[in-house]
């Protein structure tokens, strides 16, 4: 089995999972004022601080959500909301047109359903948003805008985005910008009050935490109205019953990512470029997608022409290859990537695409794995694809 | 240690760790196409069996969410929102007056936020709600309502809402109705379809499942508009990955919980009997609030005439006794319960309270702790109140 598809979600790491255990082996509400709940409660501060160390924030700008999806609902919505409520001028969203699914959805819904207007900012075709279309959108509409959200790092390609030339643009005019920073941490270096960030989504089970926990480090003063109304945790912005095993393992899993960072991305990005030059070598007319530098260590992305890229999958799933079409959180779901898409490339060439991520189990034992089944899986993918729609 | 919180959260169980463990040893996100993706989406669908199976509904009836709070906000903001889309008429939401907070502050939020009005229901001296007010509130503003909302238990003082009746009158109006059952799985029989309601929220922590998780039981014709957009995971009502070690730990618990619910009822309830009988007879002036009859087995909830309940909390955390004010999700704010103001208490009687609500793990000497430590700690705070409110 060769487990190429990390950037869907990576093994939970020994450690986190164990943190996870002895803290779900006790019993205490951390919202509970007795004992068991002040324990509970100082888990969770403690978890909260290890997580703000981590990623250069503060512990009350840590917001623990259920997740990436999670934080990148409240950032977009609750921003959105807050800056209207303050101004009905604040009617307009800034977002890139490469953004995960989980910003994209939220702000369509925005437009749709609170009727606000909405600015999708191009980008090259290695996936980057251009500062100075920025810039132009914030001379425009500075008055308008109510948020301003462009990720990290791309999920699908692993392309960074200029996130501090972003932020700064925004900070200068006053307009709150978030980035969903879910693929990044861990992968490059994350620090949000460098970022200049007013809001930045980070999750677990991309770092080897647990999944259905992340959180949304929110600046100080950001006005954020809640997704979830209830018994006023998390500075009254997110409440639910705080999930302190799951919040533990969480920091475990991002203080070990992060303390790592430099020699995985070293270790990790030598085993993609080898991947990359291998997959290069084995199908030659392959097609490379993203950027070479200013691109996650883990992430390679190719177009084969001629082929499905749901076919190649199945074909190299049956060869105990897993890897993705594009996000999985859109998988199954017969519409080529925007991402590809806004890329510039055709239906077919993003049709014809795979993703393989790298993580912290890969060794080079799954690139071989991967190199042998290819160009057999590719040949037999160009067959069922030429059946199907002669040339 | 006598721990006398369980509504506030009880001890994971031992099976549902372990079935954690061993799914969190395994990676692969249930929306991924590859065969490890897949083992991942079996683990979740089964989960979804198991506790369609223990809760009367189907399975493509439950929604998996982060838990209790998400779910009830889900509901009414959710079902508000489809309604009121469908009909700008359905622009009313009608809830009991000692919902949760997460019920209670969502519907807030829809009225001063979303302009929805609303209707309060009151309940007795018991906490109950009289069918034949929410007949009336349906007989006036039928074409209005979008949404009624009425929990199964209340969180507080353990009382059982006819919510048979209620959904009875809410369906034969047409109008979705939403239970919030997390006191209620467990500890009496619970049946989603039998119930009548439209929809229903249920949580692990509640019932030896991990925090973070649990579920809204959602007809299948019910519209509800998502609070989370994303990958459309969940009958695209609430995306976000899948938490598949979350999942099959709830459903473990879940599974387990109902199937002892019977003998579980018989020997808690005995348990909760004994400790009202011996708290009586060690602080002959105690009030007990909440039903004699229709009311969670593990819930007792009293006022101590002359105390702070804050202060008798602390006194006997310092002997060992765990135990609440009210809610968790709301202990530490200076507030009077809503539920005993509610049931018509004033605001000395609301702040004499406490609560103790027992679980699976309670036993008779959790009850000797209490009533050795209860009459010191009734004196004690007793001169403390007098002492700063002279009478």
């Amino acid at each position: 089995m060769a487990y190429l598809d990390h950037a869907a979600t990576t093994p939970m790491l020994a450690e986190a999972l164990e943190a996870y255990v002895a803290a779900a082996r006790e019993v205490g509400n951390p919202s509970s004022l007795h004992a068991a709940g002040r324990h509970a409660r100082r888990l969770v501060e403690e978890s909260r601080e290890r997580i703000a160390a981590a990623l250069g924030a503060r512990p009350s700008e840590v917001v623990f959500t259920s997740g990436g999806t999670e934080s990148d609902n409240l950032a977009t919505k609750g921003i959105f909301w807050a800056r209207r409520s303050a101004s009905l001028n604040h009617n307009r969203v800034v977002a890139s047109a490469v953004e995960h699914h989980a910003v994209m959805d939220a702000v369509e819904w925005l437009g749709t359903h609170e009727g606000a207007q909405i600015s999708w900012l191009p980008v090259d075709s290695g996936g980057r948003v251009d500062p100075s279309a920025v810039a132009a959108v914030i001379d425009q509409y500075a008055d308008e805008i109510a948020v301003i959200s462009v990720q990290w790092a791309n999920n699908e390609v692993g392309t960074l985005q200029p996130v501090h030339e972003l932020a700064a643009l925004a900070a200068a005019a006053g307009i709150p910008f978030h980035t969903d920073a879910v693929q990044a941490v861990g992968q490059v270096p994350v620090d949000f009050t460098a970022s200049g960030a007013a809001a930045m989504t980070v999750t677990g089970h991309k770092v080897g935490g647990p999944v259905g926990v992340g959180a949304l480090l929110l600046g100080r003063d950001v006005a954020c109205t809640p997704l979830l109304h209830g018994g006023g945790q998390e500075r009254d912005v997110r409440s639910g019953t705080l999930d302190t095993a799951g919040v533990v393992a969480f920091a475990t899993a991002v203080e070990t990512t992060v303390k790592s960072q430099v020699e995985y991305a070293a270790r990790v990005g030598a085993l993609r470029d080898d991947l990359v030059a291998r997959v290069r070598a084995a199908v030659p007319d392959v097609i490379c997608n993203g950027m070479t530098g200013d691109r996650l260590p883990g992430n390679a992305h190719f177009s084969f022409p001629g082929c499905e890229g749901d076919a190649l999958l199945l074909l190299l799933d049956a060869a105990g290859i897993y890897c993705s079409t594009g996000s999985a959180c859109s998988a199954g779901v017969a519409q080529p990537s925007h991402v590809l898409i806004a890329m510039g490339a055709d239906d077919d060439r993003a049709r014809s695409s795979l993703r393989f991520t790298l993580g912290h189990t890969s060794t080079t034992a799954d690139i071989d794995a991967l190199v042998a089944a290819l160009p057999g899986a590719v040949e037999r993918a160009r067959r069922a694809t030429a059946w199907k729609t002669p040339r």
